[in-house]
């Protein structure tokens, strides 16, 4: 485990602070409370506030526990924070004297919390939303986050590898869900998985197959599967895996934060022709992503012609889900968080950056075998991407 | 797995209503999305709004998938809503013509949501919060869901009866934490905890041991321990467990999305006699609280009396949490939520009412041992306490 480098975190802060004073009318700063935010700015998860001024430096005012945010923070400026009531004495030191324009995380913060913040604050507060800019800056990596995500695939290949083994007995998909997730934490991962947003969570991984493996999910998500109850409706479930049936292993590798996210195919016996047929042209999807993407490609622009290349290939119903239930994405920007920008789907028209980091799942459901497809993560890079979870496509029989 | 039933949501809706028209001014109806309020009153996690009127039948308006919502709810009113443009309709249809005052969950509803209904709904409204209401209502158990909360215990009392083979050979407290979660899984847990507030989540269970199970967390937990790396800062680490050195297992059982919250201690050969007396007494502080709390108790009392209790035995320092970092609480409220109302803590005057369903923890942390201490989760009756954990309280010896 390494603590987030002192360069990186300046260089972070650097960007936030040039898009503070960019912003029309221009920020004094940013009070930032998300945990996911104040680590990706400070280097720590404890419970904390951090100011960012538009000019100078940062604060990290920690409610607890201090001296763990001291040990993990690369930030010199780390002061105690008891009471609220004091937020507007640092933001005077760090921001100059009120009115102050404050960008806050609109997009996750809570309206009781956020009336809270305005009633300490007073009416020298105006409050804009830094969350877009924010996910923004976060969306291009550099090496060193880059560098996690591989490693962060690396230990979950170690369990990709195991998969052969762990289809010995007769197992239900939801077993094989949480033995393959127990054998990941044995390798260190920590267990735990961030989206952002109302409403979101999701496990470890996902497992499923066969006709329960092809209902349609209630999230946002390209694989569904019938789960194990209505309170968690999705992902695998108790029925024992049926021989020559595709069976799909979609899991987020995770080390020191950073996600990488993965799918591949598995069978006991042998896969039937027509998913072996559904699985290459899902390959062929991902393939024409890897020769089209890089520096500079527009998203919006790949998704539809990765779409048209489905729809001559006759599979538009059932790609990204069911018939009617089809996620809207391709692909999805990953770091600290599963649900980063980019998005490789109709509305975004921002072209690529270098160092831009994204998963590509093109995925199939099929109504008797489940779903169908495979997914990489991937760094943008030039005039091409890398791909960060370089295991063999094959499917792994069992 | 048991669908929520008609009577127990119709019986919900109308405390909801009677809440609704009580409020000064009045509310015309509630809009929830949050998916845990959702399923408490529709009995579904589907992705869906639900429209709860003063007066008359509430709807469902499912974005996904409506097929499994109607399925899972009990309620007849289930319709497909495929753009938020269409809630005014829907709200003139329940609550008559506009203006409206309306019940939103404002404790979890992010800012920029927010602004995006009162943009769709106008002028025409006032949003006033429900959550307060809604979780006093959730609060108060009905018999089947206590019954959901003895069932959950159930499961995982399976698991803590395996405490003496899973501490066989030579295991960290993080690969106990792991094997104990991926047994409760192979039994039905669901693996997902569900926390209700921005920046709060936590694994199936904690399991600390030692120095390292001593260190405070950052979250609001009265036991914390060093965690796996600084993204997940809290709970067992990659350390061995050491012999006669006092193990904690921290728990939550899971069914129908109901939780219940277990500890229990357990060690690698003998306890040191100072760690097993100062087991004796969080014990007899747990005691002292089944003895006094039952319908018409009040927990900021009963919380000020066990801190005396605790102090009496010398133990103040080091009771909930490390000096400085103590938890200010000695219980909470368990449902469908793992942090819900009451807390047994100083703020708390409201007597408590027949139903209300509380997990007890008392925690000592010691510097060299670490967490010491036991937790159940008990069902308030007229006069007492009814465990709903009654496993064995004796320390478990591997």
């Amino acid at each position: 485990v390494s603590a987030v480098p002192l360069r990186e975190v300046e260089r972070r802060i650097e960007k936030l602070q040039d898009h503070l004073r960019a912003a029309r009318p221009p920020l004094d700063g940013a009070l930032l409370i998300q945990n996911v935010d104040v680590y990706y700015l400070a280097g720590t998860f404890q419970s904390s506030h951090l100011i960012v001024p538009a000019r100078g430096k940062p604060r990290l005012l920690v409610r607890r526990v201090l001296e763990r945010a001291r040990d993990d923070s690369p930030l010199q400026d780390v002061l105690p924070m008891t009471s609220l009531r004091d937020l507007p004495g640092h933001l005077r030191d760090l921001c100059g004297d009120p009115p102050w324009r404050l960008g806050l995380e609109l997009d996750v913060l809570p309206v009781r919390q956020y009336r809270h913040y305005r009633e300490i604050l007073g009416e020298k507060v105006e409050a804009a939303d830094v969350s877009a800019t924010l996910l923004e800056i976060r969306a291009v990596k550099s090496e060193w986050e880059i560098e996690r995500i591989r490693r962060a695939s690396r230990v979950i290949a170690r369990v990709f590898a195991e998969i052969p083994e762990l289809l010995e007995g007769d197992r239900s998909t939801y077993e094989l869900q949480s033995l393959f997730e127990l054998r990941a934490r044995n390798l260190g991962h920590p267990g735990v998985i961030r989206l952002r947003g109302l409403n979101l969570d999701c496990p470890v991984g996902y497992v499923v197959s066969g006709p329960s493996g092809a209902a349609p999910g209630h999230s946002i998500f390209p694989i569904g599967g019938r789960g194990t109850d209505p309170c968690s409706p999705a992902g695998g479930d108790f029925e024992k895996v049926r021989p020559d049936t595709p069976i799909i292993f979609d899991f987020l590798g995770c080390i020191d934060g950073y996600y990488a996210d993965q799918s591949r195919m598995a069978v006991k016996g042998t896969l039937p022709a027509g998913a072996e047929e559904i699985y290459g042209h899902m390959q062929e999807v991902l393939r024409f992503c890897e020769e089209n993407l890089g520096a500079g490609a527009v998203p919006s622009e790949i998704y539809r012609r990765a779409l048209d290349l489905v729809e001559s290939r006759g599979l538009s119903r059932g790609f990204q889900g069911p018939p009617g239930h089809a996620a809207g994405f391709l692909g999805h920007g990953i770091g600290l968080e599963v649900n980063e920008l980019p998005v490789l789907a109709p509305k975004f028209h921002r072209p690529l950056e270098e160092g831009t980091v994204i998963a590509i799942e093109p995925k199939f459901t099929h109504p008797d075998w489940g779903v169908i497809g495979i997914e990489n993560t991937y760094a943008v890079r030039r005039d091409r991407l890398e791909n960060l979870t370089p295991i063999s496509e094959a499917v792994i029989e069992g």
